[in-house]
């Protein structure tokens, strides 16, 4: 099944100019031809291509249903970017498979990128979401500093956690810790780990040091490790 | 730390030509110098350098520890390669960070790729298992067809789990069915699904069908998700 992406169909009637040169340039589609469209938030469309503007396709909408996956299981995955931009990519694209609801990409004291490219990760995002045939789309929050970041959060809801190599505080075992039902906000450290201006702001804003496993892990896969960790922990109930 | 692998080094005392490179040409160091070397078989050496040879570093061996770090767990995966090598290359790598004991890569009826580079993904499960810290390398086992692993496989000990699109077979949750303390051996198919006749093969010689969630995932995201799954099992006990 072939989706596409459109995230304000019900008020342009039409599918965003790189979706519309996939359906018209590689896929040749036609005017008549059926299309599935999702909006990101949760919302299904069966269309009609009335345009095969390759720039704009147009449609009519015959059949709307609000269908959320509700895959994203409250899940906020906050990670430094790697130096190697692919293993962010990777991540991605594996978490949106997964199932996560909010991705921040944060700028930590020790880490070497200094710059992500917010659209080519968001086409990252689109691409995965519509591959595992997902209605919603995973938010993605780039590219604030750790302070910013700080502040940012205050008011999100649920469990914090942080993924932390240092044994300064005393670490839970994530999996044995999480239990299904709460949301949960996951902070992953760079490649050189938090600072310790970095560890002592995240403590105090109610994050709690945790292990993944007993194994060292790159930033992504255990980035990964707690996406999953989190499934499973539902899928178990 | 910098760890080197020589899968003999008892015997031959020395480092392998591509070690031996990097230990002399990147790293730059000398005779009298200390390093970790492992033999992926459990065994860590601290080694002294004898001769930097670019080639062949010569070494001794200071201390041996038979540290196996068990995280293989008894896991088998067996997966197709997919169309695109990266992403098999991705899921050995993550498969070795995380534990795994022995990776097939099997040939099967629907498989697009019919060919795989052994000496280079044996290269990826290396540098995976000196970047995790790990003693121990899984096994590669490339390239039989479907039907020589079902051969191939008879004796294996543990579980035998087959995840599988077609809805044809009852499934069971893995998450739910699976036990740590036993062996497990993971199927997972191609992109094109496994082929009818795979599929009865595979039912007759004991393989279980089972679902990894209720999301559409890729052949690598499966077989990463129920290798992780394992270890989340153990972890949570």
């Amino acid at each position: 099944m072939i989706i596409f992406y459109s995230p304000d169909l019900a008020e342009t009637m039409a599918l965003p100019e790189e979706e519309s040169a996939h359906c018209v340039r590689v896929l040749r589609m036609k005017v008549g031809e059926r299309i599935t469209v999702v909006d990101g938030r949760g919302n299904r469309f069966l269309c009609g291509i009335t345009d095969a503007d390759p720039r704009r396709v147009g449609v009519d909408i015959i059949q709307k249903e609000y269908a959320p996956d509700g895959r994203g299981r409250g899940i906020t995955l906050v990670v430094a970017p790697t130096k190697n931009i692919d293993r962010i990519e990777w991540l991605l694209e594996k978490a949106t498979e997964m199932g996560v609801a909010r991705i921040v990409l944060v700028k930590c004291a020790r880490s070497e990128r200094k710059n992500v490219n917010p659209d080519r990760l968001r086409k990252i995002l689109i691409s995965a979401m519509k591959q595992s045939l997902k209605t919603e789309l995973p938010d993605l929050v780039a590219f604030p500093s750790f302070n910013e970041f700080i502040t940012m959060q205050k008011d999100w809801a649920g469990r914090r956690v942080m993924g932390y190599c240092d044994e300064k505080f005393p670490r839970l075992s994530f999996v044995k810790e999480f239990r299904p039902g709460q949301d949960v906000n996951i902070l992953i450290g760079p490649e050189g780990d938090f600072s310790p201006e970095e560890v002592e702001l995240a403590v105090t804003a109610g994050y709690q040091p945790v292990t993944f496993g007993d194994t060292r892990l790159r930033t992504e896969t255990a980035a990964l490790y707690a996406v999953e960790a989190v499934h499973i922990l539902y899928d178990l109930q």
